[in-house]
């Protein structure tokens, strides 16, 4: 009885990990839309969206400091929307020239955390739609693909002057 | 001796009253690079623009509260960059998607200020390259365009929720 109990405790544990997804942001952090500008994004293609990287205070200072890694408390927002014209700014301009952001599609995070999200590089990362976050299997390719960007720490976007 | 002299006055008072242009923005405002976002807008054709616009404490209050004419001090910021393809986010995606900002081309400004700027709908315009404003005669066509925002107080962005 005592092994069997055993045996099953060895083979849940085994399943949990492996199967445990690696944690990701689960909640908005608080205050994000007040923070500082990095820079702006259009992503052509099937995104089609147009937005900003917002940093918080720690995320700022290493961005302009040029610190990498970031440090523990970093926060990373991107805002992404859809990528529409302006039909009035367009209309002054004369031509389909101006692009602006639409209806918002996501918010992203990447929360630095070494201790917490030791198993993606020591960033969290979440990615948020009407204020839900995706679910663990959404999450997945999120650091294999933010690994390629390793010479600055797994954030590709820079900070504009 | 007199009436001669009235005359001279009378005549370049009136000279410099029609050859005076509307006074401009001709220092870059403190701080600017801290303030809020406000929204992002690509400029595509000839200006093949990216960009942000960011707003201090009273103009981000004022969008926000939906806030219309901006209260004096209000200050809004543009700041455009070359709208130049990412290579090293576009090998990650494997194509040719994310475009962000190049090199900085210029700033603008517009400064509330309803006494200073009368002349120009209480906005002061400003247009910075290299940290240098434009002379008066660039500086022109800035007012008469943004007349045509007149039911946003000459203001063209919007604020990206």
């Amino acid at each position: 009885m005592r092994q069997s109990l055993a045996l099953s405790l060895s083979v849940s544990q085994h399943q949990d990990t492996r199967r445990a997804p690696a944690p990701f942001v689960r909640e908005i952090p608080n205050g994000y839309r007040d923070w500082q500008w990095v820079s702006s994004a259009h992503e052509a293609g099937d995104l089609n969206s147009l937005g900003a990287v917002l940093g918080n205070d720690i995320a700022i200072k290493a961005y302009r400091e040029g610190k990498l890694p970031f440090p523990d408390g970093s926060i990373i927002a991107a805002l992404h929307y859809r990528n529409v014209p302006s039909d009035e700014n367009n209309k002054v301009f004369g031509k389909v020239q101006s692009f602006v952001p639409g209806a918002p599609t996501n918010i992203q995070f990447m929360v630095k955390d070494s201790t917490k999200y030791a198993a993606t590089g020591g960033w969290g990362f979440g990615h948020f739609q009407e204020g839900k976050p995706a679910d663990a299997a959404f999450m997945k390719p999120c650091f294999p693909c933010h690994e390629k960007a390793k010479a600055t720490d797994l954030v590709f976007t820079r900070y504009a002057p």
